[in-house]
C-alpha cells in the first residue's frame, strides 16, 4: 500500500471503457498494488513498493507492462506528410527501423502528446504515444486536409525489458543480433512463428527494449517466456518507476508538460527544428516563441527537509509572495539521499542555484534549483 | 467496498497527470469509495454502495462532480462550420442556449465521442464531452483546413443536479426561471456576483440539471451552497448511476460504443440526418452505411441466473459457437429483480426474443434480447 495521499484508499470501479492489457493476467499474478489509467488502458505502475521496485530495477532486469503505451499507425502516399504536419523537426532522413522522440504540436506550437516516432517503412509510420488521443489529432488534419493516408490503431501492446541486465536477458532469448541495436534502433524479432519489432527504448535510464507485441493473443506466450528466461536474472515485473525517472529527468506528459506548454517551455528544443520542419503545422508559432524565448521551463529541483509526501496536486512557487511555477512531480530518491522534483519555473527564478518557496500540503518547503538532472 | 473484480483491490497512483475537479474537497468529505479517471481527470463514481446510491437517486436528489465532462470551445468565424463538420446532423437551426446530443464522427462515419453541443452564440459552441480528447480532432481539422477559429478547454467544470427532487431545491436556490427550463435549454444564473449556465439535462433518467461552473475558485462555494439548501431535501453527493443507466439504456463512450462503431451500430439513428449534415466530415461514410444497414447494433439485454459480476471486461455472446456480440455492461437491478445489460449484437441475433450465450468469467449465462432498454 502506497502512503496516503488525496486519491489514496479508493476503488477503480469496474467499467469496460477501461481497455485491459493482454498482459493483466501476468501483471495481476505478479502482485500488481497501485495503477492508473493511461490512453484508456489500465497501467500498473507498482508492483512491492516505489523504493523495493526502484532499488531492483537500477540493479536486476524488470519486465513492464506498458501496453498503454498505443501505437498511432499512418499508412498510404501521405502518411510521410503527415508525420511531417506533426513533428517540429526534420525526419526527412529517418531510416525505415529508426526512431525518433517528438514533440508534437498543434497550429498554435502548444504540446499534444511527446510520441517516439518509428518509421516502419517509406509510407508506414507508428507514433508511440504517451497520455492524449494523438490519433484524434493526426485524423483530424488527415480528414481537415484531405490527405491520402489512413490513421487507426493497430492491436499492438508494448512490453518493455529494462535494467542492466536487460541486454543478458534479451541476448539469450533472441540471439546476438539484438546486441548489435543502436539506441532507438529496431528491428523484427520471431517468436512463435510470428514477427514482432523490438527497439533499444524504453522510460528509464538503466537501459533496455521494448517488444512491440503484434496480436492480443501473443501478450501471454512472450510475457510468460521471458518471466521464465529471465529468473536466472532475478526478472520481475515492474512498472515506470517514479523515483528513477524524476532522477532522470524523464518527463510525463499531462504532468510536466502539458497542451499549455510548448516544447522549448518543456525543455525539449534538443528535439526541435522548427527551421526544418517546412511542413509543421506549429513552425510559425515555434519560430516566433524561437525568436522570443520561453518565459518559463523545465527545472530540475531539490527540497529541503525531510521525505516529502506523494506530489498528488501541483505545488505553486513563489518568490517573496511573486509566482515562480509549479511543481509537477516531487519524491525521495534513496540513493542521492534528497528530495527531488520536477518543475515549471518562470524565467526570473529559474537560475541554477535559484531558492523558491514551495507551497506542500500544510507546509512550505524551500526548493533549490538545479542545474540539470542527476542522471 | 465494491464486490472484488479483476482491477479491485489496486490502489490510484499519485500523479498530476490525473487532473483534480474544483470540487474534490466536497467529494472527498461525502466519503467517496470508487472512482475513475475520465478526460485525464479524477472522477467519483460511487459513495456509499453502487445500490444505496441508486435507492437514494430515484428518490431524493443528487449533487454529482461531472468536471471530467470538459467542454470543447470553438470561437470565432469558423466556429459554426467547424461544428457542422464533426457532427452528423442539421444544426443550423439551434436557438442559442439550445443543446443537442451529437454523435461527433470522423471521415470514415466512425464514433470519436457522443458529446453534447451547446450552442453561446451564433459563433461560440461547446462540445460536451465524453470520454475522449475530441479537442485534438477539432484542432485537427481546423488546423488541416485552414479554419478560422480558436479551440480550448475553458475553465469550466459541471456539476448535475439529478433526481426527483431536483427541480424543488434548483428553484428554491435560483427562483421561479429556472421552472421554466424545457429539457435541453439553457440559460445564465448568477451566483456570487458570476453568471454560470444551467441546462436541464444530465446523464441519469431521473431528471435534473447541470451548472457549467465558469471558474475552479467558484466550484466549492457552488458546492456547499447547493449542499445546504439540499438538506431538507436529503441532497446526497452521487455520480453518474451504472444501475440507473443501464435500465435507462444511457450509453458509455468508449465502453458500450467506441471508435469502432458507426452511430447506427450505436442506435443513434435518431440523432443523426446524414442527408442534411452537408458540411460533415463523415457524410459520405454515413450514407453508404445508412444504405447497407448496421451489421451489428445496441440492444438491451436480460440475464438468466443470480446476480452478475461486475462487468469489468467484454463478454463474449455466442449462438451454438458461432460469434452473437459481446457485453458491455450487466448489473442487477433491484428496483426490476432482473439482470440487466448492454451488448453490441449482430444482426443475425438481435431480434427482441432471441437467446445469446455469453460467457461471464467461469460461466455461461442464457442472455435475452430485449425490445427496448426499460425507461
Amino acid at each position: 500500500m502506497s502512503e496516503r495521499h488525496l486519491y489514496g484508499g479508493l476503488e477503480f470501479s469496474p467499467t469496460t471503457r477501461i481497455r485491459l492489457s493482454p498482459f493483466w493476467p501476468g501483471v495481476q499474478a505478479a502482485g500488481v498494488s497501485t495503477a492508473s489509467i493511461y490512453n484508456h488502458v489500465l497501467f500498473p505502475c507498482v508492483f512491492r513498493s516505489l523504493e523495493e521496485d526502484y532499488r531492483h530495477l537500477k540493479n536486476h532486469v524488470q519486465l513492464w507492462d506498458v501496453s498503454c503505451q498505443r501505437q498511432v499507425e499512418l499508412s498510404g502516399p501521405d502518411a510521410a506528410l503527415l508525420a511531417r504536419m506533426i513533428a517540429p523537426r526534420d525526419i526527412s532522413a529517418l531510416d525505415v527501423g529508426q526512431c525518433c522522440y517528438v514533440p508534437a504540436v498543434d497550429r498554435g506550437g502548444k504540446l499534444l502528446n511527446d510520441p517516439v516516432l518509428i518509421k516502419l517503412a517509406e509510407d508506414r509510420f507508428w507514433f508511440s504515444v504517451a497520455d492524449s488521443d494523438l490519433i484524434l489529432f493526426a485524423s483530424g488534419v488527415a480528414a481537415g486536409a484531405g490527405l491520402a493516408v489512413r490513421v487507426h490503431e493497430p492491436d499492438v501492446s508494448p512490453l518493455a525489458i529494462q535494467g542492466p541486465k536487460a541486454e543478458q536477458l534479451m541476448r539469450g532469448m533472441f540471439g546476438e543480433e539484438i546486441s548489435g541495436l543502436k539506441f532507438f534502433r529496431g528491428r523484427y524479432i520471431e517468436f512463435d512463428g510470428k514477427n514482432h519489432l523490438v527497439t533499444r527504448s524504453g522510460y528509464s535510464k538503466q537501459g533496455g527494449f521494448e517488444i512491440y507485441v503484434e496480436g492480443a493473443e501473443h501478450g501471454m506466450p512472450i510475457w510468460n517466456a521471458l518471466m521464465q528466461a529471465g529468473a536466472e536474472f532475478q526478472l520481475r515485473a515492474g512498472g515506470p518507476n517514479y523515483i528513477e525517472r524524476v532522477e532522470g529527468g524523464l518527463l510525463s506528459y499531462g504532468g510536466d508538460i502539458t497542451s499549455e506548454h510548448t516544447p522549448y517551455e518543456g525543455g525539449l528544443e534538443a528535439y526541435c527544428d522548427a527551421e526544418a520542419a517546412f511542413d509543421c503545422l506549429g513552425r510559425d508559432a515555434l519560430l516566433r516563441e524561437l525568436e522570443s524565448g520561453p518565459k518559463r521551463q523545465i527545472r530540475c529541483l531539490t527540497f529541503a527537509g525531510g521525505k516529502v509526501p506523494p506530489c498528488d496536486h501541483r505545488w505553486e512557487l513563489s518568490v517573496n509572495g511573486r509566482f515562480a511555477g509549479q511543481v509537477s512531480a516531487a519524491v525521495w530518491s534513496p540513493e542521492l539521499g534528497l528530495n527531488i522534483g520536477i518543475g515549471m519555473v518562470e524565467s526570473e527564478f529559474w537560475d541554477a542555484g535559484s531558492e523558491l518557496c514551495a507551497e506542500l500540503p500544510g507546509e512550505s518547503r524551500t526548493v533549490t534549483v538545479q542545474a540539470e538532472f542527476f542522471n
